[in-house]
């Protein structure tokens, strides 16, 4: 393509609204334009990469067997009140009427939809296994859009669904996207991690995996052993068993004494008022779990992990309870709760917590704490179980050997087993051999595709721009003749750019009559992995080959420089 | 592909919903299945021809130099109002509010997005003119969709846009177009025809033309010359000059007479009440344009063409008056409408109509006509002008010897000179050659992708089902053996289906246990072009090759068979 009337409004200025990485380099490097917040358009250069990046998960799906279909945005709100997403999905979603004043939703995802079409197209276990998938645009009213495509209302989303007649045959599939999934991040060029995870929105009853673009930007934490391969969302890591420290049988327990902490609520003034460690605190939270209120405790130095605690409850919805709530249903003040004497609602304590001796925790009393507090004496929890967030530190779940170390990753991708969740709701049964029916076993998998081009760039640039891997750069070459006004030169360029084309090789041509500086600057921030400078020395055969990942610069022939394209291009 | 498990449930019963034979076939043969009203699921049947089509015209929107790019379907609705269309365009505009309450529409079209882009990112002549297209799904939220993907209310289309300094340049791009879509249409193996077309919701300020595939279900009616190329909509078709019949000027001048004509209220009624011939009638009509109140006089035996009329009155909306503001507004019963008399309020008459001597009009009194009404004498028109539909038989207006006569037409493209109706709103301006800002000029190109494929099925069929033609068919070649348990009739199959795909030719194989009856009728539905069936004669090297569109079939050797598939698709 011919730069000099290509839609590609390179910026010089780095955007004020953008404050990661790739956000700033697709807006300054003609990739995308913001049409409203959380909405963008993909410009020509960004559209080529969008495709490219299809192309790959489309063929790898393919690959692993999957057939690919194409369903609408607009969902009938009926299917959704059937699964009781409706209500359960919360303000993400995006809820519209018809003309008839009939409730449609905008698609985040298509459990409900390709459910309801397989149990009206396949009936027997004869046609079982099998998954589809598509390639389609996705709505998600996030409450703040942020990151550019990372974290976007309208995006790009390949989902796949598989239906299975057990639960082994589901680990098959499961087991090929899994292998599908890490081949397309590799070749998508990313340096990424499958991670255990929590299911989410999404639900099921089985195991899931994120695939990870590790980067320092990204919005996830992910636990990684520093002994075995165990990686895990923060969200899903597990706390190992912590030893029980504290009492001994033989121990006198000292009996329970308050005391007077005027104005002193949060840990951190307690530590510093009473000079103890933060561990020696009982952390106590008040939730609304499905609206009924329960007490979660954790350690002083560990944090609350929501989503363990809602797994924990079975609970659809989970919320903190604000201070009135708090007061009328505890009759105890804000900052001094504690289980001490508590009725009437549910305890649960994290197991590190548990394991405390001589634990300090509200007294339920304006400012008063209490000391000694021994957990099975003084108060009875209804649930011991892991509902903290791990540390760093904190010994691997998986081995005995290692520790969890943090990293931080951007979701890309995501595969569940769902088990029946949708088919028992939707009744998508089969008959099995003894024409019994069954509810069909699924499993869903997820890419953000749109996502992968933001990842990509986070761990693909330097300070002049993006570096895009060979697969899924917006054009292989890009042919500078630095002055267009000499003709020879132009002439060269141009004949390099028609060969290269007639071998299928993609080649920008910059044709703009700039200075060198602007071009190269330009080049240099669109990425395109090879360069040919097509200058001086152009009549006597010679040009530049750069290669924008390493910067090596080597003056060469211009056969050298087709040669030494077609092979990288066509051998990749 | 193969298609045992391949989810393509085939129908033997005819769809009660779909009152098309397009419909039926796509119902039937497993393309599509409806999820709501108007909106659908394309399988992956129906997804590979909805791929080849946009290909194909991917392939030459690229050939004519245009650039694809990607906008969302969200809009904010601020963009609408500056156009005015947020109001104009009506209730099939998809709108719908977000989290934060902020009005956004589903885009039915992007003439406000990409505008707006262009204002943003082009500023100089230097970078015009420029063409950018998308493919992309869009909405439109029909009060009453029918014939399946036809007239659906979310469906893909490509959209294109270029932008110019002048008219002249507009026209080149316009005429580019033109043979690029004379050359999709060609392609996807269609009989269309681009006719002179009215410019509906998209308006603007220049010549229009709609691509028609020719079909006897089409929604539209189309006007051709007998003699010329002339071909038009009828909602556009231009009624040529009708010599002015009756008075001479020598005539005595009946003076007017009226009748009672009891409970005589249309021209049927009048016609057999009176015995006079219906184009003796001035049909007097009472619309409300902008709100105001405007009579308009066709000839009895002429229909009005409110689209004439709105562009004439250059109306933003034209509608009916119902009969009290009738009867309100003219003082007038309804039924006995006449022009004599009226006062305040705006007459129009078609040319036809001004030219009847003698005519018969209601008297704006119940139960009572006039007769001998004659314009200029008994009233006085405000215009006199083209407002009717032209009838078959009609002189052409462009030739003098042809006549028109009507087919029924599919509208498949539609491409528009719009000049700077939307530019000049959302102020998109570029600097001449002289620094001063000027309005960028614009034209706009549409395909309906996902309603092409309705329409080469209405084109294409038999009463066995569809014949794909090759350019589009969702595999090239169907390979049947017919005894799948028949091992060596299998590994024949196999072995070609293998060798056939090793060539990028595209096979499906159908490996189901079927009776050989329910294959071929299969086999029939889904259209695939060329068939091979592997049956008794297997053994000795011989199957048979069957082209769908001709029915001819013929026993062929495996190579014979080879030879010609391969010839016949890479040679297309």
């Amino acid at each position: 393509m011919r730069q000099n009337k290509m839609i590609l409004p390179t910026l010089r200025e780095v955007p004020k609204e953008a404050e990661i990485t790739s956000h700033r380099l697709m807006l300054r490097a003609g990739i995308i334009r913001q049409l409203a917040s959380g909405i963008y358009t993909y410009l020509p250069l960004g559209y080529r990469v969008l495709k490219k990046v299809e192309r790959i998960v489309r063929e790898e799906m393919e690959r692993a067997g999957a057939q690919e279909l194409l369903f609408s945005a607009l969902q009938p709100a009926e299917l959704w009140h059937e699964t009781g997403r409706w209500d359960d999905y919360g303000p993400e979603l995006v809820r519209l009427k018809d003309r008839h004043q009939r409730d449609f939703v905008l698609g985040p995802t298509h459990e409900e939809v390709i459910t309801s079409l397989v149990k009206q197209e396949i009936s027997s276990y004869k046609k079982l296994p099998v998954t589809l998938f598509q390639i389609q645009t996705k709505y998600r009213d996030e409450r703040r859009p942020r990151f550019g495509v990372m974290r976007a209302r309208e995006f790009v989303m390949k989902d796949a669904y598989s239906f299975h007649t057990s639960w082994d045959d589901l680990d098959v599939t499961y087991k090929t996207m899994y292998r599908a999934y890490s081949n397309i991040f590799t070749r998508l060029g990313m340096f990424f991690r499958p991670v255990e995870a929590n299911a989410g929105a999404i639900g099921g009853e089985g195991e899931n995996h994120e695939f990870m673009a590790m980067a320092a930007v990204g919005e996830d934490t992910v636990a990684v052993c520093s002994h075995c391969d165990y990686a895990a969302n923060l969200e899903k890591a597990e706390a190992a068993e912590t030893p029980a420290a504290g009492l001994q049988p033989s121990d006198e327990i000292p009996v329970m004494e308050k005391l007077h902490t005027p104005d002193t609520k949060t840990i951190d003034q307690l530590v510093a008022a009473l000079g103890v460690e933060a561990s020696a605190f009982l952390k106590t939270l008040v939730y609304l779990a499905d609206g009924k209120p329960v007490v979660a405790i954790v350690r002083g130095d560990h944090e609350i992990n929501e989503a363990k605690l809602k797994d924990l409850l079975e609970a659809t919805t989970l919320e903190m309870a604000n201070d009135t709530t708090i007061e009328r249903t505890l009759g105890a003040p804000v900052g001094f709760i504690g289980p001490v004497g508590l009725k009437g609602v549910t305890i649960v304590i994290d197991k590190s917590a548990a394991a405390v001796a001589n634990g300090i925790t509200g007294a339920n009393e304006t400012d008063t704490h209490i000391r000694n507090v021994v957990v099975g004496r003084d108060f009875t929890p209804d649930r011991v179980a892991d509902i903290r967030n791990v540390v760093e530190g904190d010994k691997c779940p998986n081995c005995t050997e290692g520790t969890l170390e943090f990293h931080r990753g951007i979701e890309c991708g995501h595969i569940f087993k769902l088990g029946t969740k949708y088919s028992s709701k939707i009744g998508a049964t089969y008959l099995d051999e003894n024409q019994k029916a069954q509810d069909i076993i699924m499993g869903c998998y997820g890419i953000g595709i749109s996502r992968c081009l933001a990842a990509v760039i986070e761990q693909n640039n330097d300070e002049g721009g993006i570096i895009w891997p060979l697969s899924v750069a917006p054009f292989h070459v890009h042919v500078i003749p630095v002055n267009v006004k000499d003709e020879a030169q132009m002439s060269i360029a141009d004949n390099l750019y028609r060969r290269l084309q007639a071998q299928g090789i993609e080649v920008l041509i910059d044709d703009r009559d700039e200075r060198p500086g602007v071009k190269f600057k330009d080049s240099d921030l669109i990425g395109i992995p090879l360069r040919v400078t097509v200058g001086k020395r152009a009549g006597e055969g010679i040009v530049e080959f750069k290669v924008r990942k390493t910067g090596e610069s080597t003056e060469v022939s211009i056969e050298q420089a087709f040669e030494e394209i077609t092979g990288l291009v066509l051998g990749q």
